[in-house]
């Protein structure tokens, strides 16, 4: 029988980590870059593809599924694993970013978030209760605790209160996963440090959630637009205040240099849409930086995407062209979006495999500046 | 080395044959199913999938083909097999059709069909001979002669007037053809049967087109609203008057019953946007007759579209149960799009596979009226 959870660091390279998480659905390889199935799907892709790439788990969104089709519906089918055919470990979120960047007429107070769907205006409640017990409705693999965002710029005191409403609710949080029987026994929950761009906040969030215990610790309120520079800045400090022997999760990050410059900071795992949203958009992730299919060059051009990727989509025999893409995405033909995407995710999932060998052969700053130079030299279009 | 076009009847049952088209790019098992590739891609399915569904030759659209990407930029780009990534045959339309029904400011004569382009109301000229360069730089495998079409109902004299105009063009595309070099040694060209539901027009068009000569015999004109009955009329003579010894093709049919029954009548080939174009809209095809995924009992049915359907989808372990269709249908997410699409594709291919295996048993009669049977009897929804 695989344990609930245990994280293993097979490999460090400065501040960087190589290891594993062992789950009873399977094993993550960390550093780990999570595909976003918002509506039980990840947008264009079987799951089947999903794992294909190299993904070893998906990310689910509460707030997206608690809508649409509904946890307990959800529940009654058996689970979201099943429900989607992907049998790999799934991280819920909280719903807590989505309830304030998407819903309407939110009203918030100590006992959670009340807000209308902004599918057909149903008025709902999120708490830390409602939260834990819908990822457990759903079969979540690795439960992030309920947490307040506040809307940035925001002065220090409310970016104070927020924090530490968001420790309350982490230990409601982590209590009701407690209360959750069965599931508790098979899943795990990850705490999320919030304090914004403060040291000090950050430090006394981290000590809450020490205090409280949780698998795995999310860096929450980054990625919203402070730009890479101060991101770095506060990861700088922020991994070192989390445990050393539990995974670090940086939430929604992010670009593929974003990625490499959090990893040579000593985070472990990584969600964002960009890759499959960009895909949806034209955009292709290369060595040599983001091309936009789009294009007026690329309607000629017979080459692949990137010819040092391994994706399908790149494979000199049976991959498609540029001008393909190109005509595809111009004549908004579905499978445009199906194969950008795939490549994309193919991408990201090829880049932590290159991170995580870097790391295992004590040559990630070799690897990272490497990296980096081509991606931000001279773009390929 | 494979012939250019060597049509075997391999087994006969009442007017109903059974056999195959050895072209250089492939074999094509008849009675045969041609997905549509519009715009160089069945919708919403890579190549594979159309291929692994078990069809062995797909459609391309001249009118589409031609206004985006163009015909010269795909012939500059190696033509449509290797732009699109299928290398078996490829049949391609005249643009007669769709110059009628989708381009505005048409403007007819004698020498063919000046139109204005849905897409960007550019000026273009369809003739026999620009169709037949058009499918000749696209590779066609498959080439149809381009042909007269008009609005229905019509005068007796405006619809033979159309239809000598249309053997006047026969004959046009048959030179085009014959002069195209290199090409007519590869590929294939099929006339077009039309005259309507009159049968003595019809028998005029077929001994015309004989008298011209080609590789199979189209019969068009219909499954333009004329209803099943009507059609059958047709075909119980219209197939008679054709070469017993080359392809015949329904154009644009059609729904399963339809295709039963024509190849009851003798029809060998067919072609048509439902399945891709009804699984993009929420409907699927079963054995118990049509049914739409959106429909609220669907929601929590944990069964396959179909338990007797051989398609990836319909797969009891790995595929996907109505209530995950549901949702994504009516999430509007890709994926749903995506695999109706493969059930519809894979379920008219499997059908096809037990009529051909029907024919060659000598059962075709009790297959027929069993299948018809059932997917005329209760709906499964």
């Amino acid at each position: 029988m695989p344990p609930r959870f245990a994280f293993t660091i097979h490999a460090r390279d400065g501040a960087a980590r190589c290891g594993e998480i062992a789950m009873q659905r399977g094993t993550i390889r960390t550093p780990a870059f999570m595909p976003v199935g918002t509506a039980a799907t990840v947008k264009g892709l079987r799951a089947a593809e999903v794992k294909a790439a190299g993904a070893d788990i998906i990310l689910g969104n509460t707030y997206h599924l608690m809508l649409r089709p509904g946890a307990e519906r959800i529940a009654r089918l058996g689970g979201l694993h099943s429900f989607m055919g992907w049998d790999g470990p799934i991280l819920t979120d909280s719903g807590g970013y989505q309830v304030m960047s998407l819903s309407a007429l939110t009203k918030r107070s100590e006992e959670g978030v009340a807000f209308a769907s902004h599918l057909d205006g149903s008025r709902h409640l999120l708490s830390p209760e409602r939260s834990i017990e819908i990822q457990r409705l759903l079969g979540s693999d690795i439960v992030m605790a309920f947490d307040e965002l506040i809307a940035l710029p925001a002065a220090r005191e409310d970016m104070e209160a927020a924090m530490h409403r968001s420790m309350r609710w982490a230990a409601r949080s982590r209590a009701a996963f407690d209360g959750g029987g069965d599931h508790a026994a098979r899943a795990a929950i990850f705490g999320i440090q919030q304090g914004g761009l403060d040291q000090r906040l950050r430090a006394e969030s981290a000590s809450l959630l020490r205090a409280i215990g949780f698998d795995g610790y999310a860096i929450g309120g980054l990625a919203v637009g402070e730009g890479q520079e101060a991101m770095f800045s506060v990861l700088d400090y922020a991994t070192g205040q989390l445990p050393d022997d539990a995974p670090r999760y940086l939430m929604g990050v992010g670009k593929p240099d974003d990625i490499v410059g959090a990893v040579l900071r000593g985070v472990d795992m990584f969600d964002c849409v960009l890759p499959t949203r960009s895909g949806r958009n034209g955009q292709a992730f290369t060595h040599d930086g983001p091309i936009n299919i789009r294009n007026a060059r690329m309607a000629e051009d017979l080459s692949r995407i990137d010819a040092d990727c391994p994706c399908p989509v790149c494979h000199p025999a049976t991959g498609a062209s540029r001008a393909y893409l190109h005509h595809l995405v111009k004549s908004h033909e579905m499978l445009g979006a199906m194969l950008m995407t795939q490549h994309n995710i193919g991408f990201y999932q090829a880049l932590m495999a290159g991170l995580r060998t870097a790391i295992t052969e004590a040559r990630l700053g070799e690897f990272a500046a490497g990296f980096l130079a081509r991606y931000r030299g001279q773009p390929a279009a």
